[in-house]
């Protein structure tokens, strides 16, 4: 690779969660290129427009992005690391704008959300509105110099939009975390503590998804995550995504999965990575 | 219980599937009552304003719906039966509207997702307006008298508001089914073959859930559902849900139970509940 700036596709405005994810990841040199959506950003990273696409997989509170497990399984990007961020709600405003002044509060819906208790106690009156990103709705409140509304956003959407803090930190629950995977068209060989995600069917028969783990707990590999996943044209069974430690590179993890085709009707390694914080 | 008819809460207006759902588990006398969101049906069960709540709980092309597997760990309602039913999206209109006239396509955001590639071939240049409920945009093309627009609705809701098929099953993929969760306040004992739905959480150990499928494995369990959901307040740790083939009133099932919560840190059956065909 050049010494050009690695460019990495997230999603939303300047200013979202996944931008702020994609800085703690790679550093504040790296170049942030925004898309509208996650299929887009899988496009970007395998069209070559971006070298590295960062995708939210799964919130603390409210659980799995399976629209990006979905995606990792249509594509064929490899994932090559994972971080995870505090994510905290401000409500922020343009300067000047009074609380008493807000009739209407926009952001996500997940944010919205997450913000319920303290939205009811701060602002009962005003306005939940719904936008597609928390940071879109921080921009669109700057470019339409909106001054009877606030929006959820982050801290870092504060400082790039030049907005005020009318209320730090206004989630419900302060255990608030957003883990992300950086995807990319080649995988990598990872050093140190590793972590890799499969995803495998089976056919459905009885027992088959105790066989699939006894093919982990047998070598004492730990599992981190499971989620499964609608297989698509049959009707009530089921993708399987698991992350485990270790990675594909350690005997021990390649005879697992050696031992988990022997039984699995579909199977593919989505990455091995280090592990991350 | 008297011979006043049985009161099913269900989501969304007359018409939804829903709404459906709870005619083909309860047959036609069944009294339906409309709800808004999946948080009145708990209520309106817990509160004895309705006898059921019909809840849908997954989907087989879009996966589950985690609002629902949550609510059921909130709430102390019983599952006392299951259902599924084929989802059928029908372009429907007001009688005397073309497909020229339509400019705008009105529907849940998911049924407009299960149409996506039916709509850009019938209606290319049609606006698609994302509302809370199918049956819901259906009826507020009746009520606002819109003859410029469409729904994506129910054969159900068609007939219910007296609107024309356009186009009739408009769903990109015909293997498109829901399966629905009765609620109760009391549990019921099952006759025939019965299922029976759990939810448990373990401390973060290597081969936890290994060992939680162990006892149903051992015993010849057939399981036929997992789901995971994020812990509140324990990062990247689970509630777990099964749904496995028998009844809490059935020995083997019963000590499969009794040795899972040996090793579980909470532990609650949802319902034990008539399998569904």
């Amino acid at each position: 690779m050049s010494n050009a700036p690695l460019r990495v596709a997230f999603l939303g405005q300047r200013g979202s969660y996944s931008e702020a994810a994609a800085v703690a990841f790679f550093g504040d040199t790296v170049e942030t290129v925004s898309y509208k959506d996650f299929d887009s950003i899988f496009e970007a990273v395998t069209g070559g427009e971006v070298e590295r696409g960062i995708l939210p997989v799964e919130n603390s509170l409210a659980g799995s992005i399976h629209r990006n497990y979905d995606l990792l399984l249509r594509h064929e990007l490899s994932i090559v690391g994972e971080t995870q961020i505090p994510i905290a709600h401000q409500l922020i405003a343009l300067p000047g704008v009074q609380l008493a002044d807000v009739q209407k509060v926009y952001s996500h819906p997940q944010a919205l959300a997450q913000c319920e208790h303290s939205l009811n106690r701060l602002l009962p009156h005003a306005e939940r509105v719904s936008a597609y990103d928390t940071a879109g709705s921080a921009k669109m409140l700057r470019d339409e110099n909106i001054t009877t509304a606030a929006a959820l956003s982050s801290r870092r959407a504060a400082k790039i939009y030049q907005m005020n803090i009318l209320q730090a930190d206004m989630q419900d629950n302060p255990e608030n975390y957003t883990r992300f995977v950086v995807v990319a068209q080649e995988p990598v060989v990872p050093q140190g503590q590793a972590k890799t995600s499969i995803v495998f069917a089976m056919d459905n028969v009885p027992g088959a998804l105790f066989k699939s783990l006894a093919v982990f707990a047998l070598r004492d590999i730990d599992l981190t995550k499971m989620e499964s996943r609608p297989l698509q044209g049959k009707r009530w069974q089921y993708f399987f995504y698991i992350d485990f430690l270790g990675s594909v590179h350690e005997e021990r993890c390649r005879n697992a999965l050696n031992h988990l085709q022997e039984i699995t009707s579909f199977f593919r390694v989505l990455g091995s990575y280090p592990k991350g914080v």
